[in-house]
């Protein structure tokens, strides 16, 4: 099982989140590329960090929305949108490189995750951006996604992920974050979740059904203010469950 | 000789220059990354089209200042503007690989070119980042500017570069744009001081004065409205005088 | 009957139609405010041009969207639309008065135009910041649209527009710009269709039909190359025809 | 003797300091107006504040500089700088006129800050700026300034400030902030010595010399993690000391 987070969110004056407590306890950093957040030497950090601690690199690529953070759809243009994950892929690809590592997934961000889950044009178009810039980088998103199926249509390495703080519906899909419940917040709770999902393939629903997840990578939030304590308790939870915890993405390291 | 122009410079809704006619005549392309100048899809565009015109790709680094043009001094820290070279950098390249091609050089735009003839510290972050990105590239610049110097120092590979439409001082430097005859604009002239520089290796100074210039690039202007017609002046008389021009960076496109 | 014209839509190096040409034949500027375009200088300039040939000034509010013009929709929450255009209004009218004039209308720019078409909630969002701003000020958009009845709800003067270069449906509907003949190019047939739609209300529609159009203002649009001569066109055929060409926002400059 | 303090600083999903516990402590706020920070949801909010509470509103005006927090000098021509400082008081009057009040002052920020202390060119623009759009608004700067002088030529109101936590030369200026030193840390010690400065007009510098400080507000800052400690111990210590604590800018309220 791997663990992924959304990392690199600082701006300039602005930080978000402890990104290297965060990189002590993932596998995989989702790193932001600018477009919604991530400044340049933020960049620059979390890959040094990241490659030092045998993380794993992906892009976590969004709209050009800063002041909305990328979590606002953007009704962009598909051949735009191919145009602006390369762009970003590249510039986190710079950092990555001379950090010693390289990109190893894609992850799309915000609006932009919630839009591939069924807009078909966008989600073919971060995959065609991918499959043109490097056909042997894995994209993660969400079981069941327009991203994931064009993914594989197109044969790159899809990769399904879980989340470890969200309820589901007994249809095995996320409680909308507006509703009462949506996000778990015990950490015990969280970290006893993810070990059935990670040995069981299970997740309980919020009517108390019992539903199949399955998933390759469990996404941990980064941003909150008990991110890391709650990182931790996943991470230990795994462990002591006997889980392997390792990235997804094999290898990059001695690429 | 080498013929070199700033392109890719249209943003959005913006366009300026004619890219695509002036990619038919220089052979090194000084493509801007997206912080003073340049969307994505003008990045693919243009590194498409050079990649398929045997034009070498080269990444117009320049301050974060889309409002300015990047023609204002802005003082960033060196440690931040390594970081900004190298996320520009790495943009470019997506683009460049892509099109099946790679960056091939360096050349700082507006007002951080004219800051690292002798801003030491913002020099050094720029070779610095170059050294650190890939110590292969080629950096462009003004004879005599700190840039170059350090650029030596590094062992990275320096080119100075003249220009096609400025006038020069007796000592050898650019006549200052707001002086009267600063900038020439008549084509057969320009053309005609191209040719002595690249046979001769001089050039005319404002006193009349015949000045050594020594330069394996000759920047011709791509954003004016008679930018092609000047470019193509220069490109004929080089040809007819028997100069071979090509790009500095050899052998790009068999990578 | 009033003629306007989304001007200031320069931003930096970047020039977009000919501001100071059109401004001696329209009747009302929609000055863009930063958001999609338009840099302070640009508004400073547009503006001191429109009070000293008695064009009015209204505020073409758009998306915060640079790279995209404000073209693409954007799913900002309401309560920050409202903001987004009260700081537009404010900044514009920093310059209007300084100008010696006032802002004198609200006109929502490009996706943001379309959105408030029947997107109740930004509809609701653009007049609501106008009504905080002042409930002295029109707002200009499409007969029928969201944007008009809420305006009147909230007691707002909302001001309904027609295209003069626009063709339109049976229905009263503008053809989509995709479809072939959705734009006119003949200026003697724009000319002709706008003194109709002055003088009698009405407009013949692609199949034929002649449809009742009710419109208080005209759109001539200001960036394409042959907009001023189009610009004129109309006007000059409304003047020929007796038709008053005067802004809708009356003694704005006597204020 | 005022207290002010820079708010308003937040961006989007990025928040910076506790806007509402420091508007319970000053008298006045520099509210930043978009251009180095301060989305227009947060302006809003901030000028609500402070209307209630009787805090008066000032625009801390910046270099366009998100990425820097506009602390990087930045070579902005005058007439430029003149616009952009219009600009951005007209977007932050807006929302003090919803809010029931007005701009009452202006106060470069960060690198402008700086440069407008010897810098005549932008000195002379932000006051050009001021005076253009409302003669009856005062300036903030720093004692001694081009800023202040020209602010008097141009017979506008300057009003000199001295920072709380800030050690000063012998020659009254401020200890550079990267020298040991410079910054004050202990709450108790600022607030004895705002005391003092408030009572007698004098400072205590680094060597031990007492020097004649003249200000008629002190600033505090706002976003250190113990910024609303610091304000609090300053103002109760001048409350305690029976100095009375109001906004330099009387009656902006009842205007």
């Amino acid at each position: 099982m791997d663990l992924n987070s959304d990392l690199g969110e600082s701006f300039g004056r602005w930080r978000l989140g402890d990104d290297a407590a965060m990189l002590r306890v993932v596998t995989s950093a989702n790193v932001a590329c600018g477009f919604h957040a991530g400044d340049p030497s933020t960049l620059r950090r979390v890959c040094e960090q990241a490659a030092a601690g045998g993380v794993v690199v992906g892009a976590q690529v969004g709209y050009r929305d800063l002041a909305g953070f990328g979590r606002r759809f953007l009704d962009v243009e598909p051949a735009e949108l191919v145009d602006d994950v390369l762009y970003q892929i590249g510039a986190l690809e710079a950092f990555a490189r001379v950090a010693g590592t390289r990109v190893g997934y894609v992850k799309p961000h915000g609006a932009l995750y919630h839009a591939v889950v069924d807009h078909e044009a966008q989600a073919g178009a971060v995959v065609e951006a991918v499959r043109r810039y490097d056909a042997g980088l894995a994209v993660l998103g969400l079981p069941g996604s327009a991203l994931l199926r064009r993914a594989a249509e197109a044969r790159l390495r899809g990769v399904r992920e879980a989340f470890a703080d969200r309820a589901y519906t007994p249809a095995g899909t996320l409680v909308p974050r507006r509703q009462p419940g949506a996000v778990l917040v015990d950490p015990a709770r969280v970290a006893e979740r993810c070990v059935r999902l990670a040995t069981r393939g299970e997740v309980v629903a919020v009517d108390g059904t019992v539903i199949p997840v399955s998933a390759e990578s469990v996404c941990v939030h980064g941003d909150s203010p008990d991110a890391v304590r709650m990182a931790w308790a996943v991470r230990r939870a795994l462990d002591d469950a006997g889980v392997v915890v390792r990235p997804f993405v094999a290898g990059s390291e001695g690429e």
